[in-house]
């Protein structure tokens, strides 16, 4: 079987949602143990202008999301940034993981010429389905879940690349 | 033009190590204005057993040269890990996209089933070598690359998303 726009995309971000998800029950497991308020790793940064723990999340979930919907011609749908704790970070990342879940493979393969339609804050920039998935969707989905584990690590979650990569 | 192996993984790690060596002269201009020696910079980590910058950048480039050449079914070149200035990096940047270069597309094309085998500290690792592209080798080499800017911007160097992304 030939690699497809489908494979190279949906099951890659459930897969990487499964491990974050798995990551962050290790944070929250840590936190309680350590006795540190969740709130302090979940706003937690790497640097002073970089984007919290939370949104590290947020941003990988939009980005799986958004970037399934795109390819494969669907509304985009919106999940609100409210998350202040784990279960509630994990809530998301399960709705986000059931949405991939329904996009169906035959709408997006065969995207690899579909126009593509980003709305950036310098203006509209425009992709050809297979350069967003393999120039935008993916490394943006991999800098987020990367920064989000970085993040933890940074802040003495014991966990390794094997948490990162997943069973393979 | 359906996607291809070759086109999900060659061009992508040839263009995000592009983007790196970018970011790398940027870091060496800003150790050089901040006056920083540039051993500060190339041995900063995130954590304490989190492996330094320099580490990050020969684990992104040796994961791209690997990937490529097994799933090529080359053999797999070798670069001795001896960097420790700026301007070496950049070569070191240079020789692997340089190698990457010479994989022939035809070679990855049609490895989707092909068998690779990873030896791991833990035994031997057998993948199918779609499997090993979007399960391993992506995100192992996303993972250092994310890891090297964020190490970077925790050490105060003013890079932004599309210094990662680079130019669409």
């Amino acid at each position: 079987m030939s690699l497809s726009m489908y494979q190279a995309s949906v099951p890659v971000f459930i897969r990487m949602l499964g491990n974050l998800s798995a990551i962050l029950d290790k944070a929250a497991a840590y936190a309680e143990t350590k006795k540190i308020a969740p709130a302090v790793l979940l706003g937690a940064r790497l640097a002073p202008d970089m984007l919290p723990l939370s949104s590290q999340i947020q941003i990988a979930c939009d980005s799986a999301v958004r970037g399934a919907a795109r390819l494969a011609n669907m509304d985009l749908p919106s999940f609100p940034d409210t998350e202040t704790s784990f279960p509630e970070f994990q809530e998301r990342l399960a709705k986000t993981i059931a949405f991939l879940k329904t996009v169906p493979a035959a709408q997006v393969d065969g995207s690899e010429e579909r126009t593509v339609t980003l709305k950036m804050r310098t203006g509209e920039v425009q992709f050809q389905g297979q350069a967003f998935l393999l120039g935008f969707a993916l490394p943006n989905f991999y800098f987020h879940v990367t920064t989000a584990y970085a993040i933890l690590r940074h802040n003495g979650l014991d966990v390794g690349k094997t948490d990162f990569l997943g069973k393979s």
